[in-house]
C-alpha cells in the first residue's frame, strides 16, 4: 500500500504542505485504529458528486456507469472534493452496482430513479446469472485507484462496496424498492436460495474491495444502504453472516474498515460485529447513544444530519461542535456526514464545515 | 360516542353476533386502554385500499381527493376491509392532506407521487394561506362517519389524522421528501415560524379529529409517518409539542389515542409522552424493545412487517405467533403490521392473519 503511495502528489494544491506522503498514517487511519490524532479528520459521503459544480460540467453527456468505468474520470471526480474542501480523506467514485456489472448482469442506472436490472433474480436458477467476480473485471478501478494513490500523496483514498443485502435487494427487485418486499420473500420463503446468492454477493463485494486496497486504498468503507429496513433479528440472520465475509476479505490487510447503513441504530453492535473497526452513524442516533450501544469497542464515524446543511451557519457551527464533543467519547472519531451530501448543497458550506472540524477539533 | 354507535348494524355480514353493539366496550378499545381482553384485536394500517379488488373498481375513475370527500365512497371504502377480513377496527378511508385542502390548500394527491403542493409554505408570509379548520369545513367526514358509526355496530372505527411534522414537511417541501431538507432548513433557521406553523397545524389535526371523534369514532390514530428522520433532539424540541396540542384536542373525549411513526424506534417513548395511550411500532424494532423503551407505560400497537406477508404462510405463522408472545409483555396489545399494507399483497393472506391473531390470542 505504501509503495505508491509515497509518490508525491503532483496535483500539489490541495496538500499543500506534504511532509510525509504516508496515507497509511494519516489522521484518518489514526482515528479509525483508535489511535491518537492532533486533529479529528473528516470526509463527506458523496461528496464526489452533484452538488459540485465541477462534476456537474465533467459528468455532462456521460451516462453513471460509463463515468464509473473510465479511470481518469474516477479519479479527477474523485479528487474534486479533496482540492475543493481540504477534506481528510477521497472516496473512490463508485457506484454500489459497479461490480454487478463487471460480472455481466444487464443492468443500468437510471438518472433519478437508480439503478434497474433487467432480469430480477428471484430463484436458485438465476444464481448462474451471477459469477464469481475476478479482478481483470474491474481493471479500471485498479487503473483509477492507482492514478488516485501516487496523486493524493498523503491523502488516504477510502475505498468502496456495497454489502451484500443491499446489493441482493436491487437484484431482487429489480431496482430500488422502499418495501424490499421480494427481497424479504426470498430471504423467508427460500432460505438456501438468499443464502448462496448472499455468499456470491459477498464474494463479488469483498473482492471489489480486495482490488482497490491491492491497489492501495488506504481504508474500505462497505456500504449497506437498504440495511435499515430490517429487523435486527433478521440482520442478524439473514445479512451480518455476508457482509462479515465481505469484510472478512480485507481483514488481512490491516487497514481500517469502516460500516454504514442509514437507518442502522437498531443494527449498531451487529454491524461493527460484522468486521468493521468504524461503524458509520446515521444522523438520526446521536453519537453519544451510538457509542453506549457499540460498548465503546469501535470508533465510530458522523454523524451531521445532511439537511442542516441547508440552515443558517450558526445552526451548522453548534451542530458540528456537538457532533465533535459527542464523538470524544468514541475509541475515535471520524467527522462526516450522517447520510450523503444531498444534491442542492452550498459546496462552500461544505468546505466552511471541514474548517470548522479542523479549527475546533485541534489538540 | 356512544348514542350514535348503539344503532344495530345493517350490513350485518362482517359482525355475525351482535349482542351488545357497543364499540366503546369492545375489543380494541380495551386493549387500548390495558384492560383484560378475550383475544388481540387486529386490524391493519391501509387495510382500506389497493390490495382490494372491490377498491380498486370502486375508485376506478376517482380522484383520492375526490374519494376522501364523499360520504358514501368513503363509508364504502372503510367498511369492504372489515366485511372481508374480519378485522376488529375499521380506520376512516382518508388521506392526511385532506383537512389542509379543506382550509384551501391547494394541492393533489398525484397517483405514484403523492400530495403535491403548488405554492410551497417557507415563511411567515406564507403562514396566511393556512387558516383555522372548522368542523363545517369537513362535513363530509361528519357524514361519513355518521354513516359508518351506524353500519359497524360493535366494530370500532379508528379516526385518523396526520401529526403536525409530517403535514408540514408536505407544505414546506411542496410534496413527498426523502431529506425534509426545507422543512428542516425552517426549523432550524427560523425557530419562531416553524413553531407558529405547526401550531397551525396542530389545531388543524387535531380538530379533524374531533370532528371525527363527535361524529362516534371509538379511538384515533395521530399518523407521523415522516417523524423518523428526524433526531430525537429535534423531535423533543420541535415536535412532540405540536403532536401533543393536536392529541389534547381530543383528550378530553376519554377515547384512546395511537400514535404512530415509521422508523420511530428512538422517539418511541417521546411519541407516548405526547399524549398517547396506544404507541404504534414500526417493524423494525421488537415489540419486547419496545415495551421496555416505553417502560411498559403504554399499550402497543404493531408490528409484522408489511413485506412478510409475501413469504410463505409457515414463516408468516411463525412471525404472528412471536408478536403475540411479544406483545403479552404490554399494559395491552393491539396486532397490526409494522407499517401500511402493500398495494400487491393478497388479501387472502391478511383475512388468513386476523384468523391466526384470532385464534392463538384466545384466553
Amino acid at each position: 500500500v505504501t509503495a505508491a503511495a509515497s509518490a508525491p502528489g503532483r496535483g500539489g494544491a490541495y496538500h499543500a504542505a506534504v511532509t510525509s506522503a504516508n496515507p497509511s498514517r494519516s489522521l484518518l487511519v489514526r482515528a479509525a485504529l483508535g489511535e491518537p490524532v492532533e486533529r479529528t479528520p473528516v470526509w463527506f459521503m458523496r461528496q464526489a458528486g452533484r452538488s459540485l459544480p465541477e462534476y456537474r460540467r465533467i459528468r455532462e453527456g456521460v451516462g453513471m456507469l460509463e463515468s464509473c468505468q473510465k479511470p481518469d474520470l474516477v479519479a479527477e471526480i474523485t479528487l474534486q472534493p479533496v482540492r475543493r474542501h481540504g477534506v481528510d480523506a477521497a472516496i473512490l467514485y463508485s457506484d454500489i452496482v459497479v461490480p454487478l456489472a463487471a460480472v455481466g448482469v444487464d443492468l443500468d442506472i437510471v438518472p433519478g430513479a437508480g439503478p434497474v436490472v433487467a432480469e430480477p433474480i428471484r430463484s436458485r436458477a438465476d444464481l448462474g446469472r451471477l459469477p464469481e467476480l475476478s479482478p481483470d473485471l474491474v481493471s479500471y478501478v485498479t487503473d483509477a485507484v492507482s492514478l488516485l494513490v501516487a496523486e493524493l500523496g498523503e491523502t488516504p483514498l477510502v475505498g468502496f462496496a456495497g454489502a451484500p443485502f443491499t446489493l441482493a435487494s436491487y437484484l431482487v427487485e429489480g431496482g430500488p424498492s422502499r418495501s424490499h418486499q421480494h427481497t424479504k420473500a426470498l430471504m423467508h420463503g427460500d432460505p438456501t436460495t438468499w443464502h448462496q446468492l448472499c455468499a456470491r454477493l459477498a464474494q463479488i463485494s469483498g473482492e471489489f474491495l480486495r482490488v482497490q486496497v491491492e491497489a492501495g486504498a488506504s481504508a474500505v468503507q462497505l456500504f449497506d444502504s437498504w440495511a435499515g429496513a430490517l429487523p435486527r433479528s433478521d440482520y442478524q440472520a439473514f445479512v451480518q453472516p455476508h457482509s462479515a465475509a465481505a469484510l472478512g476479505a480485507v481483514a488481512d490487510a490491516g487497514i481500517p474498515r469502516i460500516h454504514f447503513g442509514v437507518g442502522t441504530g437498531e443494527l449498531l453492535a451487529g454491524m461493527g460485529a460484522a468486521g468493521a473497526e468504524v461503524v458509520g452513524v446515521d444522523y438520526r442516533v446521536s453519537l453519544s447513544d451510538a457509542v453506549d450501544r457499540l460498548s465503546g469497542r469501535y470508533a465510530v464515524q458522523g454523524n451531521l444530519d445532511p439537511a442542516l446543511l441547508f440552515a443558517p451557519w450558526p445552526v451548522i457551527d453548534k451542530a458540528v461542535r456537538r457532533i465533535l464533543a459527542e464523538g470524544a467519547s468514541a475509541p475515535g472519531h471520524i467527522f462526516n456526514l450522517g447520510h450523503g451530501v444531498l444534491p442542492d448543497t452550498d459546496p462552500e458550506v461544505l468546505t466552511r464545515v471541514v474548517e470548522l472540524v479542523h479549527e475546533v477539533s485541534q489538540r
